[in-house]
């Protein structure tokens, strides 16, 4: 099983991007929602992220999707805190978050490879 | 001032963009929020759509942002019901939901000409 880690500066872009592909993939994929700060306001959480992809540790590989600037930092951040084995199996995409995640999540359910899931996401701007 | 409506399966996807987007640039431009049925479900409503475009008669230009699939066809059929004048200054972009609404609304501050926000949209992917 693959995990996508969503990143957002609003929680509920990243609650609803979460419903939407489990509504698709049902629990084939592990999907955590973790935008916002943690506190009910808009931005991120580096901490807060690292503790959430902490949870992904049985997962064959942890994609990141983040939608814009200081997401992305704090995503980078959050690779900073992870043990190497987790970090090794850890990748932020740059692809854009509702799109790039939707596309890596269906694709994991025909193919859940990292080069198939990478390969798909070139289509996806 | 320009409109941005914001089309996803998910309500909740676009209520936190529009709230992303309204502490960027205040109340400088038009967010709408369009996502989901309306009646709480994920999916996309032609009719809703084209009833939240109606109430940007005073824009100069709205601009329509989708996340995937249906969503497009769901604009695309509300374009349909639009009256020739509110159609003529009505736009879907291909572009990605978040980052592109975020960077029009942004770009709108700097210069909200059409041609200068289309051009910004090519770096967005």
């Amino acid at each position: 099983m693959i995990s996508i880690v969503l990143v957002s500066h609003s929680q509920k872009i990243t609650e609803g991007l979460q419903e939407m592909i489990v509504e698709m993939v049902g629990d084939t994929v592990h999907i955590i929602s973790s935008g916002g700060t943690g506190d009910g306001r808009l931005g991120t959480n580096a901490l807060m992220i690292a503790d959430n992809i902490a949870t992904c540790t049985n997962s064959e590989h942890i994609y990141i999707f983040c939608d814009i600037g200081s997401a992305i930092l704090s995503a980078e951040t959050a690779l900073e805190l992870l043990d190497t084995e987790l970090l090794e199996k850890t990748t932020i995409i740059d692809a854009p978050l509702v799109e790039g995640a939707f596309t890596a999540a269906v694709q994991s359910l025909v193919n859940p490879s990292k080069e198939a899931i990478l390969q798909e996401l070139t289509n996806v701007h």
